[in-house]
């Protein structure tokens, strides 16, 4: 059986397990203030090369993203997303639990906020009858897998300046961005007030950086994270795993990875004549298949399905991951080949 | 300068001035629990034809609907409204701020949320990744002047019962929906879980009834109620006003003179030639009319300008109340007859 | 039946009822958007000798507070309180249902907050684990009639700038306090960073002013104030009444009658030997009376009982009004002297 | 250097990381939907004795104190918690924050609630102007290393029962009470209405399992624990951790060696003539040393210092782990009774 349901069906890469083994029983002071969150702050740090980034680890991605945006936002302040937006789907309102409106503004397939939907959004909320927005919400990748160049987050960051806006990008998928053409960490501390380096879905058991650059947003950040439960007890875990993740690249191969076995996947559908959703260069790709293959595949494949495109066909999601090896990738490739070829009309 | 810019421009009604001076001095215990404020809440029981409902009375209708929200619902459950219903837009996400997300669905230029958009509302939510819809907002009449029959309510009434959804009417604009073929109070106290009576844009200084008839909605109501900010200090004025509101028809006859108001306006511009952006047949009319027109009109008549329909052409928002005269009508359709003489290109 | 169970019990000062009835059908704009509002404010800024004040009418003193609280902290700053504090005790918990923990010091019988409690509440609250302490909170008068002088208040705001907090003055009773030796208007705007006059308690139907005085609170107060449903819609209302209060010296003269008659209560019972549960020099009044002669009482006079002193004594609460009439007054002590002189062995 | 600053110095016991490596890369569906959070879910059930109870698996103890509490609560509702409870103190807020208030009721040294603290609260809470208190918060061990026997919590049932209101019981260290004489596993399952197992303090990387006993707490939990961004993406490392835990009686173990650890402490340092800020018969324990003998201990051992208590001493708090061996504690001793000896005025 082989799974493309997410990018979180495994743990640890064995690096990251075996520092966490190591340092297992050296005692640390906890809550993230020890020598390894510090290591791994610094390492962050100087790799988005930004010595006066403020750093904080947290475990997973709704805590990081609702943390962040309480944090940021006055009571009557909104946050403006795609419509397709993690905030504004799947996190069961974690952002309106914190009093917040999110604001859903129409996307393409990509899941990409443009800087017309940013203007829409603030052009839609003259006065004090209606919320104000006040922070722009992108993640990167997108939830349909695209990622935003430096040249279209320079744009939103133009319009955010703009119109008086924060811009916060959720990295919990920056890996596979940054695989595919995203723009690059500098870029990225360069162009937003915070962003979010995920390590879930990229290596680790568990764990998000946030990386705040503008100085408004930083003070007492700590005191929300502890409010919202983010402060983790034995936070080392964190930096070790951070440690690991930022130092010679590995963050950077394991992306690299997880998206050259998705593109492969892609490619070799696509030659198939398999049609697509959405567009993705990243580690999630979203062919729709015949009903009749996806019957046959289901025995050995596990994967989202998505709803149905035309009739008798499903949009379906495959998501590599750091784990994902190359033969899982050609069997679902022969499987799919196998199948369409039984089914010739299905094309 | 004629005002109609909205209904509650002017005070109360002379009865209900007359009454609150009356009882200025006779000494009442506060909080709304006073004689005044039981014998409105009998008076709303028998007119409803429920003995069994719970009445409360607050000041403002934002005030209203978070409370009644906040008090009807678990912390992941959210609203369903139409994408124009006033806790979607209007209210500076109030409903948020107690931690609920509101669901906007399209709805069509009548602002009526219809039982199709409240099965997709639930329909997108399937899990626990999402809010769990559980409460369908409606206002009668809607922002745009739409005004729920009996059959259109028992209908959303049906989905909700299927759906396991509660159904709550902001009934702001209440008398007007009466006045012009809505549903009843019977049939309103029938098929809601709660609604409100609104009694600032009908005769009141201010004041909003709200009807709570499902039973498991009643208890506690007025811990919510103080907690929020909306258990008045001398309730017994909330109590006064509404005697005179419920009682020898002066709530029904006020909905009618205003809806009177409104529907001579737009039968006068339609004979003109006007067209309208949404049709109402309810107090508030929603003529488009050519700017320069607008422009020789302005120096009489207030109005809302609700942005451009097409080129030269600005739909705006005319509003009777129970103040509106006859006198101020009739200056309006006579101004705006000469004004679209003076420019015969216009229409 | 005489009242001395509020100080609102009856409705508004016939100067205030005449000029609603005046204004009633002039028509005004909306939200506190109005001339009469307008000239209120420019009232109040004169009077408390501040141009640059920004000036907001709301309609209660829970929703004041609650507004205040919430638009003035960032989710992790705490409210330090009395522990007899409004916002700790008798809102409901409006303050924690904005997120905010009210810290509930101790306080001596005259209900003030000292330097010394707040010193004491902020040095509990070290750190990233416990809330923040932000914002003091002193209610002038106090729960138990206590008036803060100028000495007072000048030593907490050398507190508040020693340990950056912010000084909100709830003056939901301020005209008592400023008619028996409390802060005057002047040295209220010099020394807090916010605080209200309360007009439901002293002459109005209902209405309370927030007077901002520090800049840094100023902005975007407005949303706040929609978003918890104060901004009432006829807010001209509102303005209507503090002008009446604002001039002509008519909100310190009733300010001054409720002072003296409650005065005159204690001055009375005194003399009959009564003892008291607080020291009040304000519009209420804790005397600790015989349960037998209460109950000799208690069919021509309303109080509030505030439970056992000593055994077989209750602590009650006299509050006296603008409206509170020398008749009731002389009433109540002659019927004290009466039932006191029946029962020799009582006191 | 050897720790006795807290219990959670160290990572995972060595069969728990074990468990994690082995189980690393077999792949499982995230969110807790997996057969280790099932088979550990199933363990509990069995140790405590409740074939129905609802297991929840979370990361942290703010986040499942906040996330159980907000689930179990209307928005009126508050918790009554001993002054010294966790979620009044050390949680930032974290249930203010969502929206409730906490009531901190006086209690001895041992952090213990009284069935008259609780009745006390509920007494002082009469009506809809206050917070109506509903779920009685407890922690076991309490902050200060109390125990609740079974007639303690019985008795708090009792009361519960009598007054309407919900028990929970915070157990982040469950595994020290259970191994100093407070009630077990089946007792907490038959008097709380919701409690908590610890694993974090006792031998896990992380780890919290939330037990609901009481049926109508149990609806939509997941709904709650997802907005709270308590749903851990690679749910299975928290059921894989409890698999350990529950079985072969590891968790006791762990909680019997730490409390051994903690209490051959307290004796041999009782045997040198200390004093203890408070009795606690559990793996924290409070002696009070002398600040000379403090300053010769400080290079070599880490502790918590909680205050000065008599003049020239330090209450400090010494907290022992599954991973405290006997050669720290030999060694704190040794090194106390020589720093003791040379200074003979100490004591």
């Amino acid at each position: 059986m082989y799974r493309f349901t997410n990018d979180y069906s495994e743990g640890a890469h064995p690096s990251i397990l075996a520092a966490l083994a190591e340092t297992n029983l050296e005692g640390n002071f906890g809550y993230g203030c020890d020598p390894h969150c510090e290591r791994a702050a610094a390492l962050i740090r100087e790799k988005i090369g930004r010595p006066d980034a403020d750093v904080h680890f947290l475990v997973g991605g709704t805590q990081t993203n609702a943390t962040c945006i309480c944090a940021f936002l006055r009571p009557h302040e909104a946050v403006i997303s795609a419509a397709t937006g993690h905030v504004c789907v799947h996190e069961t309102g974690a952002i309106e639990a914190t009093g917040h409106k999110c604001l859903a503004m129409p996307c393409g397939p990509d899941g990409k906020l443009t800087p017309d939907a940013v203007r829409a959004a603030v052009a839609a909320h003259p006065d004090e009858h209606m919320v104000k927005p006040r922070l722009v919400y992108i993640s990167n990748t997108t939830e349909t897998g695209g990622a935003y160049t430096a040249a279209e987050l320079a744009a939103l960051r133009a319009v955010c300046d703009e119109l008086g806006l924060l811009l916060y990008l959720d990295g919990a998928r920056l890996a596979s961005a940054l695989a595919c053409g995203g723009a690059s960490f500098e870029e990225l501390a360069a162009l937003c007030d915070a962003f979010t380096i995920g390590g879930t879905k990229n290596g680790a058991l568990f764990g998000e950086a946030v990386c705040i650059l503008n100085p408004a947003l930083k003070p007492d950040f700590r005191y929300i994270l502890k409010q919202h439960g983010g402060m983790l007890a034995k936070g080392w875990l964190l930096g070790v795993q951070f440690e690991q993740l930022m130092a010679d690249g590995l963050y950077e191969q394991l992306g690299q990875h997880s998206t050259r076995m998705a593109q492969r996947l892609a490619a070799g559908l696509e030659k198939l004549g398999v049609a697509f959703g959405s567009p993705s260069p990243s580690n999630q790709v979203f062919p729709i298949l015949p009903d009749e293959v996806l019957k046959k595949l289901e025995g050995s494949f596990h994967w989202e399905a998505q709803g149905p495109a035309q009739p008798g066909f499903t949009r379906i999601r495959l998501v590599c991951s750091w784990a994902t090896c190359e033969e899982a990738v050609a069997a679902f490739l022969l499987a799919a080949e196998q199948a369409l070829a039984d089914c010739p009309a299905c094309l």
